[in-house]
C-alpha cells in the first residue's frame, strides 16, 4: 500500500535543464551535479526507493535559497530542501527531480538570549553542534529524535523523540522561524516573545509542512537549563500491558518523567546482543528523571512504586553518569540492533501514536499481527507520548516480502487511526504515508490542499509529499 | 490610530435580508432580530464602538451552525461566532452586518478520557462550567484567561493568562478541534493523539484565527491533575526592574512557577482601594506554586531568596486556601479595580509582549510615556512570559483625551514591537490592533491573506477582522 502508491511528479526536462544551466553559472563549485552526490541527497535511511534530484545547491546564505527558489520557480522546477538526509519517509526525495537544495553549511548560531532561555539558529545545524556550542552556558535543546538531524529538518517532520514527555516536541519549542517561500520572498513568522495572539499561527503551519510550503533557513528556539541532577534506569514488566499501565499512572500522578522508553521482547533482545549487555529479556521501560538532587531520587523512587504495583521491577536506577549513558547509548542503537537481528535486510522504520488510554491495545495486537505474519519486527516507543516505532525488516528482492510488510504497516496505521491515533507521531507524511492521511483527516485534507494551492501555486516546493501537488 | 482606522466591510443588504427570512423560518424562537438581543451581541468588554449584527442564532447543534453558514454563504452574509462576548478587541462586532452565531447553549462536554488527560467539549462551555463539572475527577483545566470566557472563544484568540508561565497558553493545550469552515463542512483537525505530524497543523491555524476561518464547535483540550499543594503570595520590590530582575531569574532558576503576576505602583494603590486591602503601594509581584507538600515549601522559599537578591520583600506566602484565595481574587479584580480609579470612564484594555529580558525596559518607559501624557493607566502582567496590560482610563466624549489614549497604544505597540515583542500576547487582532500587525510581521500578513483567500473565497467569516476582507 504505502509503496505502490508513491506518487508520481511530472518531469519538466527543458525546465530543469535551463534552471541547472544559471544555477552552475552563478554558483561554480558550490552547485553540483555528479551522480554520486545528487545520489547522495535522495538516499535516506528510508526504505523508499532513491529519487534523485538534477542538481545540489549547497547554499550558504539565505540569499543563495532566495535566489535558488527564483531560478526554479521562473523555470517550474521542483526545489527540495535537505539536511542531513536522516528522514524516514522519503522526504528528500525528487519524484519529479529538480534541485536539491543543501542547508548543512548555514549551520551558525546567530545569538542565544540567556535571559530569554531561547537561540536564534541557522536552519542546518544538527541538534549535536547546537549542545556542543551551548555547552559552557548552563542551558541546552532538549529535542532529541535520535539521529544527530538539523534544526531545520526537525520543524519541517515536527521532530520529538525521547525527551518529548517532559519538553514538548517541536511544534512546542519553536518560537518562530524565518522561511523563504515560493515566491522567492523571506518571511519572519513571529517575534521572540513567548506568547502571541497576532494573527495566523505561521510558524506552527511551516513546522510539520516538509518543505512543501516553504523552505526553513533559520529558527529562534527554546532552551533550557540543564538539570541539577539526573536519576535514570531500565525496569522490566511481566507484559506489555503492565508496562503501558505503568505509563498511565506514573503521567496522572505528574512525575514530571524526562524520558519514558518502552523495548518489547524482541527489541530487547536486539539490544543485549548487539551492545553485549544482560538486561532482562521481556518488556521493558528506560526512564529518565531531571530535577534537584532529592527530586530525581523522589521520582525515582515514586515511579518503583507504581513498577512494584502492575507486577513489575525490581527498578534499578542510577544517577551516575557513566552508568546513565551506556543504558541510553543502548536505548538510541535500537535501530542498528534491530537491523543486525537480521543482516542484509532493509529496515522499513513506521510511527505510530495512540491515546495512552489505547497503547497497549495497540501494542499487542501490532504484536500479534508481527507473529501471525512471520515478520521479524523489533518495537520501541516513546511511550509517555502513545508513540512507538515498528522496525520491520524485509529483504527488498523478495516481492512477496515487501508486499507483506506494505501489508502490516498499512494496518498497523489504520489500527492507530481507529483508536483516534495518527499515522505518524513523529516521523511525518512524506512519500510514506500519503495513502493515510485522507483515512485520517478525511475533509481536512482539501483544506490542506487548498492552502498548498496558495501559498505554492506553481507547485515547485517539494513536490509530490505529504499532499502532493495542488490541483486545480 | 487603532480607532481610527476599523476597517469597513460592505454591506449587502438584500442578501442580509433574504438570509434573516431563510433563518426566522427555520428556527423560530431560536432566531431572534430584537434590537437589544442583537445590541448584547456586539457588545464586547471593548473600547471599541459597537457594531451590532442583523441576528442572532442560538446554535444547540453542529448542524445549525453548518446550516446557519450554508444559508450565508449562499447569501454572502457574514457570520461573526460568539461565545460570551469578553474579548477585548472588537472581535464580535458586525463591520458589514451579518448573523451572530451564539454557542453559548452548546456548553456539554462530550467525554472526559481521565486516563490520556484529556476531555472534548462543544465550544460554548466556559472554563468555570468545565472546572465545576471536572471537580470529582481530580482534574482540571488551568487555562485562565480572567473573564469565565468559552473554550471555543479561548481558542479563537489564543488566549492565556495567569496560568500560562507553567501550563502554556491555548496554542499548547488544545489537542484537535472541530470547526465548520466557510463551505460549510465540519472538518475535525486531528485525532486525540498527544503527538501527530500527520500534515499541516489545522489544529494550530484555527487557534487565533478568531473566526475568520471557521467556527470552532469542539475541542479536545488536554486537563491536569489538580496539584497536591498550592501556595501563594505577594512580594513588593524596590523598582519595576528589580521586580523583572527577579522573574528572569526565576524562571532561569527552573522553578516551576504557577502564576507570577506583576502589578505596578498605581495598580496597587488601586487595588488596596477597590478591596479594603493593605498591600505595599509600589511594584509588587502575585505568586502561586504548584506541587507537593514540600515542593511548594521549597519553590516559595526560593523565590524569597531570589526576591531578596534584589533587593525585594519580604514574600509573605501561605498555603492556606481562604488566603489565596483573597489575593487572586485581587487580582482578578484588577480591571474593575482600575475602572474604579476614575468613575464614568471607558476602559481602554491593550496587552503587549516582549522578550522578557526587555520586560523592564518597556514597562519603565510605557511609565514614563503614561506620566508625560497625563494618563491613567495601571499596569498589570504576566510576567513569566513577558505579557502585560496597560488599562488606560478615558473619557469618550472628549475627542482630544480619545486621540491621545490611540497615541499611547500606538507607542506602546510600536515600542513592544521594536523590542521583538508583539502588539498583543493574548488578546487577539480583532479590529483594534490590525493596524500593527502589518509592521509586526510584514510580509507574514500576505501569506495570511493568501490563506484567508484560500479557505473562505466569498469573504463571509467574521469579516473586517485580523487581516480584514480578502483582497482579489
Amino acid at each position: 500500500m504505502a509503496l505502490a502508491q508513491i506518487e508520481t511528479v511530472e518531469r519538466n526536462d527543458a525546465g530543469i535543464a535551463t534552471a541547472i544551466g544559471i544555477l552552475r553559472q552563478r554558483y561554480g563549485e558550490r552547485f553540483q551535479t555528479g551522480h554520486s552526490i545528487r545520489e547522495q541527497h535522495a538516499h535516506t535511511t528510508s526504505y523508499i526507493p532513491a529519487q534523485i534530484p538534477d542538481g545540489v545547491l549547497f547554499a550558504t546564505s539565505v540569499e543563495d535559497v532566495q535566489d535558488c527558489v527564483r531560478v526554479c520557480a521562473e523555470q517550474r522546477v521542483p526545489v527540495i530542501p535537505f539536511g542531513t538526509g536522516t528522514s524516514l519517509e522519503g522526504h528528500v526525495n525528487a519524484p519529479g527531480g529538480g534541485i536539491s537544495i543543501d542547508l548543512s553549511q548555514m549551520n551558525r548560531v546567530l545569538a542565544v538570549n540567556a535571559e530569554d532561555l531561547d537561540c536564534t539558529v541557522e536552519a542546518g545545524i544538527t541538534r549535536q553542534e547546537l549542545n556542543h556550542y551551548l555547552r559552557d552556558t548552563g542551558l541546552f535543546f532538549p529535542i532529541d529524535p535520535g539521529a544527530n538531524a538539523s534544526l531545520g529538518g526537525m520543524a519541517s517532520t515536527r521532530a520529538s523523540g525521547t525527551n518529548a514527555v517532559r519538553y514538548g516536541t517541536m511544534r512546542e519549542n519553536v518560537l518562530s522561524l524565518s522561511a523563504v517561500m515560493a515566491d522567492g520572498r523571506l518571511v519572519r513568522t513571529a517575534q521572540r516573545a513567548k506568547k502571541t495572539s497576532a494573527g495566523y499561527d505561521l510558524t506552527r503551519l511551516l513546522i510539520g509542512s516538509e518543505g512543501t510550503l516553504g523552505i526553513i533557513t533559520s529558527l529562534t528556539v527554546k532552551l533550557y537549563g540543564i538539570p541539577q541532577a539526573i536519576s535514570g534506569g531500565v525496569c522490566p514488566f511481566p507484559s506489555v500491558d503492565a508496562a503501558c499501565q505503568a505509563v498511565i499512572l506514573t503521567i496522572q500522578s505528574g512525575i514530571p518523567v524526562a524520558r519514558i522508553e518502552f523495548v518489547n521482547t524482541l527489541g530487547m533482545k536486539s539490544l543485549n546482543s548487539y551492545s553485549k549487555l544482560d538486561y532482562p529479556e521481556g518488556p521493558c521501560l528506560f526512564l529518565e528523571f531531571h530535577g534537584s538532587d532529592a527530586g530525581v531520587k523522589e521520582q525515582a523512587e515514586l515511579f518503583g512504586e507504581i513498577a512494584d504495583e502492575f507486577g513489575g521491577g525490581p527498578f534499578q536506577w542510577t544517577t551516575v553518569a557513566e552508568e546513565r549513558t551506556k543504558l541510553w547509548q543502548a536505548r538510541h542503537d535500537a535501530y542498528w540492533a534491530g537491523m543486525a537481528l537480521r543482516p542484509g535486510a532493509k529496515g522499513l522504520s513506521t510511527d505510530v501514536c495512540v491515546p495512552i488510554s489505547r497503547l497497549a491495545e495497540c501494542i499487542t495486537e501490532t504484536e500479534a499481527d508481527i507473529a501471525e505474519m512471520g515478520l521479524i519486527a523489533p518495537i520501541v516507543g516513546h511511550v509517555g507520548d502513545g508513540n512507538f516505532h515498528v522496525l520491520v525488516l524485509m529483504d527488498m528482492d523478495d516481492p512477496q516480502e515487501v508486499e507483506k510488510a506494505e501489508t502490516f504497516v498499512g494496518r498497523l496505521n489504520m489500527r492507530a487511526i481507529s483508536m483516534d491515533g495518527t499515522c505518524t507521531g513523529e516521523h511525518g507524511i512524506g512519500q510514506g504515508k500519503m495513502p493515510f492521511l485522507e483515512y485520517e483527516l478525511g475533509p481536512g485534507v482539501d483544506y490542506m490542499r487548498a492552502i498548498k494551492q496558495a501559498l505554492d501555486p506553481l507547485g515547485i516546493m517539494n513536490p509530490g509529499k505529504i499532499i502532493g501537488r495542488a490541483r486545480n
